[in-house]
């Protein structure tokens, strides 16, 4: 092997193990990567119940795959009676259903973590909330005919590449109590609000499992196979896990925590984002979600936690999957504030006060603070210019 | 004034002037929240000649204004004999153009500076190709009547905001020769891609202008003033110029220098972003671009750019405004290389191998590097799990 100019030679040599940053270490170049490849939403986009396309968070582990719906086939087998060969055409001659979910990355939130582990380094604006369709995962299996001994169902996309040293296509797979279960309305997915599925969100099909972090949502779906035993890939067993040390085996990552955001109230500042109020009242709005159950409680404090409020929740019972809205209104007055919100789910779950640490960052709900100034000023019109709407009015 | 939670009790006190970053600081949390709210082309997705929606880069200087068609309205006026206000409805009714139009950030390539000017950390991702359809400004402004004195038009955003201290609507002036020529094909934009504009480009209207940097196309466009004096502004006179100091007045910053991107080849390792590709003949595709003509020549290296060679263009006249597409074989043998490309425009300017360095971090078009592993290494199956599809069939 030539190694004239390096001495990497192998796959291991250009894809490390995963690690934690240093005390005093920035993010890195690598982060950085990743953080423009990737996006979340821009916090003044929760404003709407369905998330305009392009504003809904990314992440994609490898490459965007070079697909077209042309030629494109889904395989159903393993653990089956009659294995199916689906393209997207007969996808959608079958019966479907369109619901309504909020999607969050699993990392969201890591960039926040003290020391940070080094991946993806979300802040708090993973998320995204649209309507999807596609055939329900439970009708689809019925169809196969499902062996007594199944226990997992697998699922294979076609994002190919290295991580931590191993190559790999994209693959995770459910408890087949989630994926064969209609209630909890899991879907072969190929449009997105009402729309072809765009490429960055898995274009021709993709899994869809309400309540579940995004890992579990498969991008670009070629296979699905029903196995005995359980899976235990990379994405399964070595990533998505919720461990103290790299030598932890550690709990899986599964439902969605609870977390409440809200829109950023006044206007920013480009660089610090800081916002500005005028004193009086201002109308906090947000949403908030779980994948345990429904948000019963949203509150709000002004001084980062020491006081809260209850917000009046806006529920839609029509789309149980989908964040919900929240209100509060809150009297500014002059000053530096810390707005803070949390969310409370059916289940008991309560937002933390306190990051909830882990090696992968996974799961991170810490409450939001959004740092706002309250100030009388009078808006100073740009030193730097005349208004240009002073222009005299011309001659004739 | 209350500060009993802080001191800072106006605008300059959260809203610092430009700097620089030291010599090892990493990537701060202030640019790493930009960093998620804006974002970047995947340069996989320099595979499409018109850049699919989500994909195209945003960056938004404040928030994402909240607006709707309805009630909106553009005025047109200042030196002009038959001032205009035009609903959304008034511009489609009128005769309309669409141009295809590729749009790159003034600060593309800042994040690899050094030292790093502190704002948006773009790599080199900060692009996007579109077909805008719209109202030609030049019969706009025909239309109105300029007067003899006029030496610029200024444009005003509804993107509102502080920036280094400065309250301000998002505003920015053309010259008139520009803003006139119908040459120029500036366009008042209602549509992207034939469809209405989505929030973070724009929506309802926004100002297109072919071959500038981003700042120049204004976007939830709500005023054109024509003035008889040149536009002094915040975003004219301190943003956006070209000084190696920060009392150096500076050119202003307007035509696109030329740059070329590959689609990175083979695949990727998540974290590192490093490519893998197998030994043999490569087929290596991208596109270039320049504001200030066509893309005469692109160039490869395999070594980090000792060794040039010549790279087809695939020219699309009917498509002026737009990047061209390129294509060149490599042949890969084992070892770790650094890809580089390099553009050259019409007017003679060819991408350096040196970062052109200004205290804004604007116009860095330093060629690209992308570091790939050629290994003949058999791919591994997952070492975490045999392969799901291995399940022995079914009985019955």
């Amino acid at each position: 092997m030539d190694g004239r100019d390096g001495s990497a030679s192998g796959v291991g040599d250009i894809s490390a193990p995963g690690r934690v940053a240093g005390p005093d270490e920035g993010v890195s170049a690598q982060e950085l990567a990743l953080a423009a490849r990737n996006h979340g939403l821009p916090l003044e986009a929760l404003r709407y119940d369905v998330t305009p396309p392009g504003l809904h968070y990314v992440l994609v582990h490898y490459d965007i795959p070079d697909t077209t719906p042309d030629g494109w086939r889904l395989t159903v087998g393993g653990r089956v009676r009659r294995p199916l060969v689906l393209d997207p055409a007969a996808l959608r001659a079958l019966p479907s259903a369109t619901h309504r979910v909020t999607l969050e990355c699993a990392g969201n939130g890591r960039a926040r973590l003290t020391p940070r582990p080094v991946s993806q380094p979300w802040l708090a604006e993973a998320v995204g909330t649209a309507d999807w369709t596609g055939v329900p995962l439970a009708a689809l299996l019925a169809e196969t005919g499902i062996t007594e001994d199944a226990v997992e169902v697998v699922f294979t996309g076609a994002d190919h590449g290295v991580e931590r040293g191993v190559e790999q296509d994209y693959r995770r797979s459910l408890p087949l109590a989630t994926a064969a279960d209609p209630a909890r309305d899991v879907l072969v997915a190929y449009a997105m609000n009402g729309a072809p599925l765009p490429p960055q969100h898995g274009s021709p099909l993709r899994l869809v499992v309400p309540g579940w972090y995004g890992m579990a949502h498969v991008k670009w779906l070629t296979d699905i196979t029903v196995t005995d035993t359980p899976y235990t890939g990379f994405q399964q067993s070595v990533a998505y896990r919720l461990r103290q040390a790299a030598d932890d085996p550690g709990e899986p990552v599964t439902l969605i925590a609870p977390r409440a955001l809200m829109v950023p109230p006044g206007f920013p500042d480009f660089m610090s984002r800081t916002r500005v109020v005028r004193p009086g009242p201002v109308t906090l709005v947000g949403r908030a979600w779980s994948g345990h159950g429904p948000v019963t409680r949203v509150e709000v404090s002004e001084d980062g936690g020491a006081v809260w409020t209850g917000a009046e929740l806006l529920p839609d019972p029509a789309h149980p999957w989908a964040w919900t809205a929240w209100r509060a209104t809150w009297t500014a007055t002059p000053g530096l504030r810390h707005l803070t919100v949390r969310a409370t789910d059916a289940a008991g779950h309560v937002q933390p006060l306190v990051a909830p640490w882990n090696r992968g960052g996974f799961a991170n709900n810490l409450v939001q603070r959004v740092e706002v100034l309250c100030t009388a000023e009078p808006t100073a019109a740009d030193p730097y210019a005349g208004d240009p709407h002073a222009a005299e009015p011309p001659p004739g």
